[in-house]
């Protein structure tokens, strides 16, 4: 019997029926990363529940040398979650790890085990009047666990920041099955090199994320949502600090180009033009308050009115239902949508520091253009983060075998174009498998050596999660 | 000629005169730690003043295998910058890497050298109208490398967090001579391990911090100071409580216990009780904001009085005035002045969860007098980051060395209790060389093979402060 049916095997004794599956049905949704570009392979999917389980099967792995894929809700964008294609790893599921362990208004913190969905955790900060600030577009499905180890951001992160910023701790089952515990709740606590810190945003490679500590803020009392109209990323960056100079309320602040909107108004159903008149440039803001006696919506109302009369933006809309809202909302979250709907699309994401963004976008965007012509390159996203979704359309009359054929080329322009301008060629996707080459390509040999060494002296036996994030 | 020798040499040859100090009356100030408790010694004090001579002199060292031991300003409490008593290795002093590189209040970021004295930087923030809020007693002479290098916490942690919450990007020389630069200011960035959180708090371990990017907030346009009277540190922890789920403004709250205000009235000139009564407790207060239009003396005042109203506070004083304020404070930074000149005391730098805290406090003191007789043990601080100053006093007719005869035994028992109650026995003091036996008694063996293994991985020939936190 090889390695691998021996620890499935004991894995079966140990945790029952229910902590193995191998039927390839029950397998196969989890084998492909959710874009469906990275097909893997995985005899077994190995699903503890509780974090006694994890570190048993984690000793039972060292004990095999048989790698383990840690995968939560698998919605990662780098292909982070998926086995290796040769099946010599085995996909370990903590999505049965689903309890919330504690939420206290008190203490303005939550316990989450690794499998809880976003969403969930966000009902019940809300039912305590609290709330998990950090969201995103696959809350019905990602999962606590994965959005640690991808250090995930979302649209918030520009008052709340990433999953590091609201992570005060971690439990996790180190390589050699011993656990991590994290969990106490100390808001300071200087005993040695922080791993809370190494695990978040390592991808599973230095060890299985089960549970973790977060912080909680106070619920949303009332939100006001505007949609504004103007004619460049630049002045978008004035809007956002014409307004973070007045208010402490933004905490949502999206870039959209004309053309990104265009397609949304093409391919999505029930999508409106929020303003009427054409402009090339917009950027949807969010302000919120957790108090119940300011009228938000005049304050952002007001500011908006001054930013107009400055001649920042040339229009805006404010939301004046919960309807409204989501339907600005809708647009910004149904670009990639559109883009695929309308044609092959290569992604990137992106940052440079704030302050060039605004340059970067355009220079970057013309560079690409003329580098390849017929494509059309533009930007969406979290200008505030200093963090663009930098995608780039098929030219209309590409070949269907586009992507393959010139993707490598152009990424590798962008990453080129994002490092020269010192910035990141992952801002929070991650490496997984996709960025793991470019990452070499562009880091320092020193850096990479650190990465080595870091994952080597955690992981001697190469265990957790091969082929992912260490170049 | 030995290694050191052949080393100060050639420093000298490369830096010129003024990068070498072997004057030993210059030198005899940095040897020891600043409380006199932890004697070193250090041929020569290396003094660099860029990064690319700190990374020159790191390839020396590591080429002659002559371990460094940077230092800032030398306030550390647990000896982290103190170099060995053998003399085997030479100090790395930073004090002349003393420029602030940028402070920019659009960006909302300063970039600090590693010898920027902590003031300078508040001076800096302040002129463009912003402001580095963390601060502590230290702040004229220690530095934002030693600062980093600790994750030091102070007084306005409750809001701003330590310096792990402020630091955005850490520059650093590691152990091979390289450079690495994480100052690039941006907000997300997750290409791979994050070693500026590894470098952050490793106390020079892991390299040498040369510079580091840090967060501003606006400046404070007002602040308010109350010192209150209160029966019991759960009270203290009500009244934060009450406020925080009131107001946004408190950033400073010190847990003051009446025995602590006695000895700073007895011993520190100038000094008076702000409040006429008797209360078991205090707690000061400060709340600021950066709004000029809010009256917050008035608002703090008026949720004062509502606190009392509710039994929740039994007196309290709104200083009228700045120095009114300064009063208040300087009565809570002269406790362990005062405690010193009463007698000998012995200080523990502990955390527990904020909840769990003032019954800690209670029973923890209870426990230390009933198991030494005669001693006075007490708690003073940060309580809303659950960290609190546990200090215990020699009885009155303690012998002159009941500090070297008894210390250990009080420090096991409080560091057992601390750790049983699941608390930190380095809240914000750091490891150093004073607590690394008890690091290693308190830890399991897993942490403690991880610490080793990443100190390894780093630092593979030993060269980066040796003998200090890792056990």
């Amino acid at each position: 019997m090889s390695a691998q049916s021996q620890l499935i095997e004991q894995v079966r004794q140990r945790l029952g029926p229910r902590g193995v599956i191998t039927d390839p049905a029950e397998i196969e949704p989890w084998v492909s990363d959710w874009r469906g570009r990275v097909h893997g392979a995985s005899a077994a999917v190995l699903a503890p529940s509780s974090t006694v389980e994890v570190a048993e099967i984690v000793r039972l792995a060292a004990e095999h040398r048989v790698p383990l894929v840690p995968q939560g809700g698998n919605t990662g964008m780098a292909a982070g979650a998926t086995p290796p294609s040769d099946g010599s790893a085995l996909l370990l599921s903590l999505r049965r790890m689903n309890r919330i362990r504690s939420v206290s208004a008190e203490d303005r913190c939550a316990v989450a085990e690794a499998g809880v969905i976003l969403a969930t955790l966000h009902d019940a900060a809300n039912e305590v009047g609290m709330r998990f600030p950090l969201t995103l577009g696959a809350r019905g499905s990602c999962t606590l666990g994965g959005l640690t180890s991808t250090n995930a951001g979302g649209t918030q992160v520009l008052k709340f920041g990433t999953m590091r910023a609201l992570v005060t701790g971690v439990e996790a089952v180190l390589p050699d099955g011993s656990v991590h515990d994290g969990l106490s709740g100390l808001k300071k606590d200087n005993r040695g090199y922080s791993l809370d810190q190494l695990l978040i945003g390592a991808e599973g490679t230095l060890g299985v994320v089960t549970a973790v500590a977060v912080r909680l803020v106070p619920a949303i009392a009332q939100r006001a949502v505007a949609w504004t109209g103007l004619d460049s990323p630049s002045r978008a960056l004035d809007l956002l600090r014409f307004l973070e100079a007045r208010t402490g309320t933004v905490e949502g602040f999206e870039l959209v180009p004309q053309d990104s909107l265009d397609l949304v108004l093409k391919h999505i159903p029930g999508t409106r033009a929020p303003l009427t008149g054409e402009h090339r440039w917009h950027a949807l803001v969010e302000a919120t308050t957790p108090d119940a006696h300011v009228d938000i919506a005049a304050e952002l109302e007001a500011l908006l009115g001054k930013a107009l009369q400055q001649g920042i933006i040339a229009d805006a809309a404010i939301a004046s239902n919960e309807a409204q809202a989501e339907a600005f909302w809708k647009i910004r979250d149904s670009i990639s949508e559109a883009e695929r709907a309308e044609g092959q699309t290569l992604a990137h994401d992106i940052s440079v520091a704030v302050a060039d963004m605004p340059r970067f976008l355009v220079e970057a965007s013309a560079e690409v253009e003329r580098a390849f012509p017929g494509v059309i390159a533009s930007g969406f996203g979290h200008l505030g983060d200093g963090n663009i979704h930098f995608h780039v359309r098929a030219a209309s009359h590409a070949s269907p075998d586009w992507y393959e054929a010139e993707g490598a080329a152009i990424t590798r322009l962008v990453d080129d174009l994002v490092t020269a301008a010192g910035g990141s060629i992952s801002a929070e996707h991650g490496i997984g498998q996709l960025k793991r080459a470019e990452l070499e390509r562009l880091s320092s040999p020193a850096r990479i050596h650190a990465l080595r060494a870091i994952k080597q002296a955690l992981d001697p036996l190469g265990i957790m999660n091969p082929g992912k994030l260490v170049p």
